[in-house]
């Protein structure tokens, strides 16, 4: 009987593994750790659902990449057993390199490399354990492998990431109106000179799909509470590292996470992967609950307030923060917690957020029409998806005590 | 124990009915009725799913509006226990006036008259058969009551029609595309200076709401086989009308539907409303039937070709059709069938359909910032929603035997 | 690129036809029929959503061979590609033998023939038209094919049509509850020594599925509502027919419902496919629209109740109605409507309903460990369904005018 | 405006709160904690959606509770809005006693007291902390107050605690067979003489729950790779204390944890609540992060398996373990992994599990039928749920190294 295991999706109801290669990699600790780190990072703050695990994305992603890659062998596109086994694991493993509470803290504990940087090495890394066997997926992840498609199905406007992401987190927030037609845009999709396009009767579809990030990013990801949650979470670690450069050793926790803070391994990450993977969410979870008790002030109160979801106040808007109205919120903010003007730095503070609908210079979704015509989705007749929404659309937030 | 019916939804879970005079108007003939008439005319000839009738949707705005007042009110607004239950009967008998298929034979049988209008004429007859019961469902149907807001939720751009076809036809369709967050929507609607705004924070979810509408158009109510079937149908009741009107006695069937093909009722519609309650989708598929054996050959023709789905092609573009096309069509069309040209023209014609996203000049979608401002939803930041959606869109088709 | 149609159904998402022969015979007339008869009879008197097809059942039962063909032949039974496609026409075609509204009306308009026994007919005539191409089909529809697991896919305890009604059943009406697991049942299946069975994993899966039946038969197919609906139903067909056969030429209708009334096929159905197939619910209902107005007290009566969901009392329960309730019940009935005794009788009488749960005496589930032994589904360890439940349920009604 | 805050829940929709009071409870921090604290401990092993929280299963108790009061309410029952507010709040904090892992770790952490107790510990504390608000709330949780049925909805055999449970990880496992009709069985509700019973028409739905609830067990809680996982936890955390009381220093982790496993709060948790609501899911991650490098071979085993889920081998049975099997599989994991014979018993061992689908001696679900009559469920017509069934289901497992 054949090799294969089941596993039940509330999102597609059942995956499938089946292959030996890709179930060891499954089973490996690198992919195991995923299921320690939220998706979401704090979101579920505000959607009390999205607790989801990046694992539960990778496995989800992988299951959009077979099925896309059937329908395109099924129209006729050229993919050996190798290739469609080496774009599911390149899927499989995009993500591998997130650290805790996934894209809130990038930066923060590794300072100068992507996610995708480290996910890059730890595919290295398991391509020795697994004797090479992951060649052919690096080269697909890194878009060094000929059929660009397959790149194109892990990271470009129409990849599986996307596609799984936004059901995903629609699915486990609630928020209905996230909901995209993946099923249906996979059956769309075809390949063209080498590339991912779009077949003309599913330029709704491509629409209602952007459309539907754009709600996602504003309604979810970057939901005013969320994100101050999250910059709060950035705050404490920002915090907790400034005193430790100062020396104060009740800020050290057990296990590797003060390490990061300490900034013992920039530059040196290769060499200190095991210990990147020993990290997940629950060590900064046990730290800031910690820190909810350290004698620094500002480092409690952050801890307490993330803690205790009671949260700064923020104002979120179109237009930059006007500089008076931050020196008013810090005064006030000065005076209702009793904190130096420095120490309310970290409490009161301006940022800005970014997302952008869709822009056609950079990337492109293609839409090939009946006649072999190619047009972009923003050229199509009556596009909804317009020049003024390919801008980057900036907000800009206050976060104060108030 | 109060008066209470529940009824299964697989929209909505449970639809509950808890006032005697609702009910007894559900139980009239006239609401019975809608039973046998499609929500969708021959979208199932695309769409098996697509079977839900005008009862089943009139039952869902029913219980959505139910929703948005239990809403308006907790918000504040000024509802009595009258408007209330008139607010209901009318949305419950919006759509009471329509005829078999729906909107694709509108028109046809009754020339001169709107579905609304008939759906007035029937509601004033229910309003004398419940002893004056329904004048202030018809002050409010009519725009006549002064809380304008309440004229909104059944005709307007927001209105629970709408909100419950988008989700029913999108549900029994399985475009799951289409589904709009109505609940969250319901949430957000308050009542401003007597009208129907959007809370600032729904201004996504309107966006989304918008878009599924432009998708639904394209994809289910004006996709191109959905089309070409009720034009055939049309083509059928015309073909059938002008051989009654030649004097054949072939064509005539058992019921009123020659009564109303043969105009006797034009212009005196309101003596003959229990005749055209008679009418549904039944008579219509009977004289179809009947008809794929009438010597007339297109009759017969067309009549074959609806009922055992052997359509006619159709081209559907963004510009009108070429009149060297049709020509060339016309006369493919009269070698294939052997019809005469006169004849030919039952099988091969063209048309348009329209649909707008979107038009901020003549309906609104009002947005109450927080600070008490008001925009139109096309005029938010970054609107997704743009001066050029608010031109209707056309689509010219050709249908022909090919 | 290959042949493929593509078929959106709300219930599992897509539809996908890949061979020209099956999409040939789903563009049969006969086939397209089924559109026109609704799966559930008159339930939708009970629930509004239940207008669904045979048509859209049939496709669904075909999605779920295809399934578990594939899940089948992926644990290494030997099912060769033309054996499949012979059983997905089969199920295709279980049901094409049903005549309008399905069960209801079964053996009123063809007193002698089971609607399988119909649909063989129509197979082998489909069979000539088709060169011969649906052989096999017929031979595993029969049970004659020697791998006997493919017949009992199709006829049989876990058969894949039970599994799309319950399914697309439950989904339509919106009784929830209804739900099984096909999925995880059409996973849990095996072949052993020729036969279908399930792995010991499926159990629960299983007791789950013959519970839902249970709860499906009560709450929906035998709902004491619609079973009064369709019992009277039953009883204007007869009413229709005696009139006929007293000479009265009011009760005759345009097409070939009174044919049928009249007996004049009986025994010489083979000859007459035909017009059997050009038969639906429409005739049916026109029929009844038309006798609302008749001249019989009895027949428009009933026509009246039905069409205006004015419906007989009904009192359901599981012991045999007493004779001498239904004396007095006869003599009100009587006294309310004036009909003699004789006319009464139409519309007050009593029947009863009959559902097993399970008879292992008879058919079988029978359940693998993984050790190699097989068990009946009740006599697993602490086994749901037990002996008590084998026994056939029947349930008493009385019908009258209250 | 009136108070209101609305939370998205996937599984219903939208979660109102409309009460100030029922808004400081949700913020308090001890509810705060509920958010990292598993519901279904280690489930995700298998099922990776089954990440929900604690926080989400009360939130969604007291949405079911706010329906099943206005559903009793509406039927005529006696239910003050000051009693309806404290059964809010009794079944939003009946869990808020449990600790890490729920169930899992239960009398690990705590050894001689229940999480109820916790729980009515933590309510009596935040009733001083609310001013005595949350009397009433007590009163009900602990059965002292009159009306019965408000315990009876907080804890009995149709409590919105299991209605929640089962809907809600159902929905997150994907386990779709546990899907139980919710909403209808708490529209068959009502009180008689003081107790909740079922209307006769909820007979089905109830035999329904009751089967889905035994296919959880089976299927879900009680899942030999949980099974196996959870009793490792356990045994985790045994090795930890006694080691810790070897006097162990390494053993020792941030936080709390160690005085827990250090035995030092038994007997005087009242005054340690504070201390036990630090408590959650991460310090257990943490610790056994950490663990995986302590010298203790059996303790660093057991963590690495945990956390990379590499778990022991389970044989799942209906008769207890066979001593000798025992015997043999205790010999070959000495083997296997050089642990002395003591320290083998640590991953080789055996246990049973339990579960009753129902005990009418015990626990009684009523029916009352429209006669006045009152049965038990077992006892209705054709009941499935029979008296072998209410006899406790026992399983036996072992666990090895294998």
């Amino acid at each position: 009987m054949p090799f294969r295991k089941i596993i039940n999706d509330p999102v597609y109801g059942f995956i499938t593994i089946d292959e030996p290669l890709i179930f060891n990699i499954l089973s490996h600790p690198y992919f195991q750790r995923l299921r320690r780190i939220k998706q979401m990072a704090l979101a579920h703050l505000v959607y009390p659902g999205a607790v989801h695990t990046r694992l539960h994305h990778a496995l989800g992603a992988y299951h959009l990449m077979g099925l896309a890659l059937s329908e395109l062998q099924n129209k006729g596109a050229d993919i050996t057993p190798e290739e469609a086994t080496a774009a599911k694991i390149a899927i499989l493993l995009h993500d591998i390199g997130h650290g805790p509470f996934s894209h809130a803290l990038e930066h923060v504990l590794i300072e100068d490399l992507h996610h995708e940087d480290i996910s890059l090495m730890l595919m290295k890394k398991l391509d020795q354990q697994f004797n090479g066997q992951l060649k052919l997926a690096i080269e697909i992840f890194t878009g060094q492998h000929p059929k660009k498609f397959l790149h194109q199905l892990i990271s470009g406007q129409l990849d599986v990431d996307r596609m799984d992401y936004l059901t995903r987190d629609s699915f486990f927030t609630g928020v209905s109106e996230g909901v995209i037609g993946y099923d249906r845009i996979l059956k769309m999709l075809t390949v063209h000179q080498g590339e991912l396009v779009v077949e003309e009767k599913g330029i709704y579809s491509i629409e209602k799909f952007l459309v539907a990030r754009r709600l996602m990013y504003w309604q979810a990801y970057l939901h005013k509470t969320v994100l101050a949650a999250e910059m709060m979470l950035v705050k404490i670690l920002e915090r907790a590292k400034r005193l430790l450069q100062q020396g104060d050793v009740d800020v050290r926790t057990d296990g590797p996470l003060t390490r990061f803070l300490a900034g013992e391994f920039s530059g040196a990450m290769d060499e200190n992967l095991d210990l990147f993977t020993s990290l997940d969410d629950a060590d900064v979870i046990v730290a800031m609950k910690k820190w909810c008790h350290h004698p620094d002030k500002v480092l409690s109160f952050l801890c307490r307030s993330v803690m205790n979801r009671e949260l700064l106040k923020v104002q979120l808007q179109a237009t930059p923060i006007d500089p008076g109205l931050l020196t008013e919120k810090h005064r006030e903010t000065v005076r209702i917690t009793g904190f130096t003007p420095e120490e309310a730095g970290f409490v009161c503070f301006t940022g800005e957020s970014v997302n952008r609908l869709y822009d056609p210079h950079v990337e492109h979704i293609r839409i090939l029409y009946k006649d072999g015509r190619l047009r972009d989705i923003s050229q199509v007749d009556n596009a909804l998806i317009h020049e003024n929404l390919s801008a980057p659309v900036k907000k800009f937030y206050l976060c104060y005590v108030g």
